[in-house]
């Protein structure tokens, strides 16, 4: 028996679970803060604006989970926790960089032409 | 007065509803098939395992307001309705499919890390 190829346009395809955590828009944040050194968990919270202590927990967690970062503990009192990417998580870099720029680059056009389409769905 | 730079991670930043609007699974899956040609309703639905009509018409619309696809309406009867990108459009498939293939390219290895820590912290 032969595994199938990935499609991502199957939904039952593993590929899906995969593009739910890379397709948010805290898993572009927290990746690309830890693309730029090793972060303690109140300092990636004051870097993301808008995240929650609770929402962070879980983005750390799943993100650990799919082996993306790692979580080091220090074994000093009170123990420290430092969260740095993993290979796996490093070479998602790349994208997330494309991610931030396109809509730092894009943001402008894209208001202009929301403003467009409020006024020609006001009439 | 000068307008601030944009930056995602401040979250008054008007940044923020673009990475929403893009870090988004359906979005990636929508543009990612746009990108092959035009489409109508029925065959974009039928092509996106898992949409239903209910998201896959509120991503649309969301994308058109964006300027991110054209809605065409040929004046048959019934009317035909046909989804194009956009130029704005065109111009995220380049980060699309890089995230399509970075699902596809890694899925195994994510796999195997969820299996790594559910052992390890199943003890």
């Amino acid at each position: 028996m032969t595994t199938p190829a990935p499609n991502i346009y199957n939904e039952k395809c593993p590929t899906r679970i995969v593009l739910d955590r890379i397709a948010d828009k805290w898993t572009v944040l927290i990746i690309g803060q830890l693309a730029e050194k090793t972060f303690r968990f109140n300092e990636l919270k004051r870097c993301i604006g808008g995240i929650t202590q609770k929402v962070l927990t879980q983005a750390l967690k799943n993100l650990e989970r799919d082996g993306m970062i790692h979580r080091t503990i220090y074994p000093t009192s009170p123990p420290k926790v430092e969260y740095s990417l993993t290979t796996l998580g490093e070479s998602l870099t790349v994208i997330v960089h494309q991610v931030k720029e396109w809509s730092e680059q894009n943001v402008g056009q894209i208001l202009a032409a929301q403003r467009v389409y409020r006024e020609d769905n006001a009439n």
